[in-house]
């Protein structure tokens, strides 16, 4: 069934009305009246609502029921990502919005070829909210993930360190692996995933993590590139969680 | 350190020479008398070497000991991948080499919007092979995986049915997951992947699927892209064979 999002402040109880970029996505599936379609508000909630009019420029829904999102998971998932050439943010973005991440969080790292300026990373979260917001329509989502930036990788640190399973992975770390993390801290709810930038992390800064209190973890033996890494962090974490 | 391939009938007992790429590759990282690099015949073996003399246009090493490779899995995963947009394609050879997977396989199947013809076939797998040679090389895997191409949907569910664990992943199946699937084959050594290309996989190639042996399962409750499932599913198994 076709899904839309429109801001909470546009969902009704009763009738609600698809304009502008959503009348257009409309269009190009061609609903008629009777049509089913979904409306959800991006925080969870999804209506079911059949179509009652079509004229240009706007498409009217009746509401028939309202229930929270079948396809959220039951797990917040964070993905804390040390700041990457741009193209490869967007790509995590985009993957880990359709794999069910909570909120993508870019953060810088003394390794980092690249950082945002003040003055471009406005328009740049702009961009990267719309990623996300077409992500979650297109697999399905009943949330748009947050795209957020933090001025510090000490900021980031204290962030994850708050979630129930808080996580850095290092490709130098050998034993410790995602799994003992995963089962050390049963029905967990809220999980931080931290990854470092194209040079990696540097040796202090995995010192200061585990200060922190987050879980040095290996992927594997194999060394995953910087936008590799979080999806697959973020797949097995989904899989773990009993989510497929 | 840094990892080079070498075709196996170039790998030496005690002494090897870098030429051609493999040289260019080593100049770029500044070798010099001394260092240490493993070279590798992307079969599975890893040769831990000292560089003895850097000429123009040849390096010579001294073999100083042969191992099989730590960073292949323990079980082979082979991906299996109706035929998407070229793009798709190299990006999951690319992404999946990184995760270990041991071959690509590509399939027509009845909604693939685009498939290659005879002609352009030789060029694309060799282009494809170099790209998982290239992402064999910097993720330091111990093998190179084959990407190849079936000429059927029947050819690719006779040969997935060979595996261990063989699972279609279908977003219409709701109750079956993946984890049922890997659970109901204690020890697997070999796993099949299948998934469908951009439109999805019509019911009835479903339904051969099944008769044919595969496990039809689940990826959770959102829809993924074409190039997301297979990396998604494979990132997982890793995770639930005890990769880290």
């Amino acid at each position: 069934m076709p899904k839309f999002f429109l801001p909470p402040e546009e969902m009704q109880d009763n009738f609600m009305v698809l304009t502008g970029e959503q009348y257009q996505h409309a269009k190009v599936l061609r609903l008629k009246n009777g049509d089913a379609v979904t409306v959800c508000d991006g925080r969870g909630t999804d209506c079911r609502c059949i179509v009652s009019d079509v004229s240009e420029g706007r498409i009217s829904l009746v509401v028939q029921s309202r229930d929270a999102s079948l396809a959220e998971p039951a797990v917040e998932v964070t993905v804390y990502m040390a700041f990457p050439k741009s193209d490869k943010l967007e790509h995590v973005i985009q993957k880990a919005t359709e794999l069910g991440v909570y909120a993508v969080v870019a953060f810088p790292s003394a390794r980092c070829v690249s950082r945002p300026d003040e003055k471009s990373l406005r328009k740049k979260l702009e961009r990267w909210q719309k990623i996300a917001a077409s992500a979650a329509e297109q697999s399905g989502r009943g949330r748009i993930p947050e795209v957020r930036m933090l001025p510090s990788y000490a900021a980031a640190l204290a962030e994850a360190a708050n979630a129930d399973l808080p996580v850095l992975f290092y490709e130098n770390e050998r034993s410790r692996t995602f799994r003992a993390a995963i089962e050390a801290a049963p029905g967990f709810r809220t999980a931080a995933l931290l990854t470092g930038p194209e040079g990696g992390l540097e040796e202090s800064e995995v010192e200061a993590a585990g200060k922190a209190g987050l879980n040095i973890c290996t992927l594997g033996s194999r060394i995953l590139r910087c936008e590799t890494a979080p999806l697959c962090a973020l797949s097995a974490l989904m899989y773990a969680a009993g989510e497929f």
